[in-house]
């Protein structure tokens, strides 16, 4: 392995996700954290701390500055992001680059092109991938707005060119909310991401969300893991993911596969990717790029035998991946449920609170990461993901009847604490979803 | 499923194992435990609880009428009897059926005669497996032992027929040791098993032990789920098993599977079970057949993507097995590793003690079976076993890092606890473990 110390910069369960890796790659971990996560379980998993400021994310975990110097004072060779936070900024990238140190993720005028969710758009549907009728780059004036409005017909979907996660989209359903819409959208994305361009699409009511998973090396070597299904959200956000996606033809799955591996390719990926579509009834339409390892990664994981994040950091140091697309074969299905403090009696606002109780669910084909441990009090600062419960087995129906068992299983209790297992439970025992039957506003919808 | 209520004849990591899958299978399950057990960890894994007898385990967990009694009371349908204790009584299969409740195991007259370990290695021999040259049945006065052990050479081993899991077996390097050896292993054969009738073998000094996890139904199916490799034991006992054996070759490993389906189908065997073959010089021989779920049946699950307890209780119930031979394909390396509550500087004396600290490790591909948790005071009357560490891997070096990781992850401490992990962590670091080239003297002589 090319490095001897990586610094992970991040938090949470993904920060010790990595932490793991490296172990078992026999290297050297560094975690940063801020004051409010001083005690928090990824700085103990680690061989190294540094503090790098306050529990506002801007002035600790998103200052590239105070990363990239944690980093030089301890000799890190190479910078693992996670998601969120700096994982696709292509200037923390380009910062990375210019002091010796390697980003582990793809370069950075990838990421800046892909970032660019306008940009994105226009590059895949150069590649040759089916994109929604849409504005052909960002969308500049109200005028413009009504103009391709009427053109692109409704629904349509206003989302922030900046944007990603689910944050800074608005669904307008008739011409009159149109110009409101745009006007709000560009001001929450200007808030948001500090930029306040937004571009426009069709909006599909009955959609699926299914993404595929590539991994590319420095090589030319591009392979895809299958697709995950991510339909189960809450506002734009996922709940519960899996792979396979449920009951797909197995014409568009490879149909997907193949797109995702062209995508990867003209745009020159490097690194673990994931290619978000929408299905609907006229096929598959690319929605957008992300940058980096997902939070629903470990299904892919689990039903392709793959330890990812070893993959980023071997391709990241200049190997070439030693498996071909015939190495890959799927086995079973995997799900995963985020287990979020969240208070489901308030309308699932955070409710971190002390995890007086803290004991996660175990056995067969069960995997649980998380950064949660008993007696540890969760900052209020970040987002309110506590764990991740991924149950693999040979058939749909066995990994769900597995799921409900491990949350049922899974015992967390503190004051303040509520989460989202009740709703979990309720989702994996939901008719509908049971069946596969269930689609981006499943959840919404359901009352 | 045709069960409602399961009992549990069982404690510990085993019995939560199969409480899981019985809660997957949509199965209530009742717990049994002694008086020292009342706040184990399988207690409150249960649906329901009963308290059989005090501390002892001939008057609470090898108490047959008890543990009817509470499966009468309880409303149960079948018993399933874990690993040691019951799960191998003949006369406890009897008894549950008598009481119109399923023995999850085999027939009772198949445990009898694979109990009598004399009677299997004849049986065995009749069904063409390659057995050591050794008695034709037990022996049964000095005068045919001495003239036995002639024609059979030295070193041989005196093995308790009534005996199992690496107790009451004397190895006899020379004709003078004969005589002395043979009445103390009939006397410990007498005080440890209530029976005092030894048989003998030649005994090989290097060799591996190999076993052949097989799986039958009552409908004619008869299947294998590879080997594993159990070679690393310390005095009989395993510590460290793998699936598959390392660098076995492809011949050896078919024709050992074949010959476990053959023994399993010419006795009528219906179950999971377990084939334990010696790999030596000349090929493999068997020695002794196993009638239950093994300890180390994680490795197998994790290999070949199937849960062994549900397909038992599939079998028991009357199913026949859904897959075929063609269906169970092995993928990559499974790891175990025994940690156990045991003083390495005391001679590996049991050190039970109060758990203070106990978080068990994490992530991905590891899996950890466990009853342990924080705060719990490990009862001094029972087995050292305090968790079982499982490890997957595309490749077993793969594999041995992140057992590596996980042991180092482990987090167990209190006032006179100690464990095995250390001992573990240079058995997984060791360059003859590391090539695969250990054999069943590794630890003993390692010194």
């Amino acid at each position: 392995m090319g490095f001897g110390t990586v610094l992970v910069a991040n938090r949470g369960e993904i920060a010790i996700r990595v932490m793991r890796t490296c172990r078992e790659l026999g290297i050297r971990t560094v975690a940063v954290h801020s004051t409010a996560d001083r005690d928090s379980s990824h700085v103990h998993a680690a061989d190294a701390a540094v503090q790098i400021g306050p529990g506002a994310p801007r002035k600790s975990y998103l200052s590239a500055p105070a990363v990239v110097e944690a980093a030089l004072r301890t000799g890190a060779d190479a910078v693992h992001p996670g998601y969120g936070f700096l994982s696709e900024d292509p200037d923390f990238a380009e910062i990375c680059a210019e002091n010796g140190l390697t980003f582990i993720g793809p370069r950075p005028e990838v990421l800046a092109r892909l970032g660019d969710k306008a940009v994105a758009r226009s590059l895949m549907t150069d590649a040759g991938l089916p994109v929604l009728p849409g504005s052909p780059g960002t969308v500049d004036s109200a005028a413009e707005a009504s103009d391709l409005a009427s053109r692109i017909g409704y629904p349509l979907i206003i989302k922030a060119a900046a944007g990603g996660g689910g944050r800074g989209m608005t669904v307008v359903r008739n011409a009159s909310d149109l110009l409101p819409a745009y006007r709000q959208t560009r001001a929450t994305a200007q808030a948001v991401f500090g930029d306040n361009r937004v571009y426009m699409e069709r909006y599909c009511d009955s959609a699926r969300h299914i993404e595929v998973q590539v991994l590319a090396d420095g090589h030319g070597t591009v392979l895809h893991l299958g697709e995950r299904d991510c339909s189960v959200q809450r506002r734009h956000q996922k709940l519960v993911e899996e792979s396979p996606g449920p009951g797909l033809h197995p014409q568009l799955r490879s149909a997907m596969a193949r797109a995702a591996v062209r995508g990867a390719r003209a745009i020159g990926y490097t690194g673990a990717g994931t290619f978000e579509f929408l299905v609907h009834d006229e096929g598959f339409s690319f929605m957008e790029m992300n940058c980096r390892i997902q939070v629903e990664h470990p299904v892919t994981e689990a039903v392709y035998g793959v330890d990812l994040v070893a993959e980023q950091i071997r391709v990241a140091s200049g190997e070439a991946l030693r498996m071909s697309q015939e190495d890959l074969v799927p086995r079973g299905v995997a799900v995963e449920c985020r287990v979020n403090a969240e208070d489901p009696a308030r309308d699932f606002a955070p409710a971190p609170g002390t995890l007086a109780e803290f004991v996660p669910p175990g056995g067969p084909f069960v995997r649980v990461d998380t950064h949660g441990r008993a007696g540890w009090k969760v900052p209020p600062q970040y987002d309110s993901l506590l764990a991740k419960v991924v149950c693999w087995a040979p058939e749909r129906d066995e990994a769900l009847d597995r799921m409900d068992r491990a949350l049922a299983e899974f015992r967390i209790a503190g004051p303040g604490v509520h989460t989202t297992i009740p709703l979990l439970r309720e989702i994996v025992a939901d008719p509908v979803f049971r069946a596969g039957r269930h689609i981006t506003s499943f959840l919404d919808t359901r009352g």
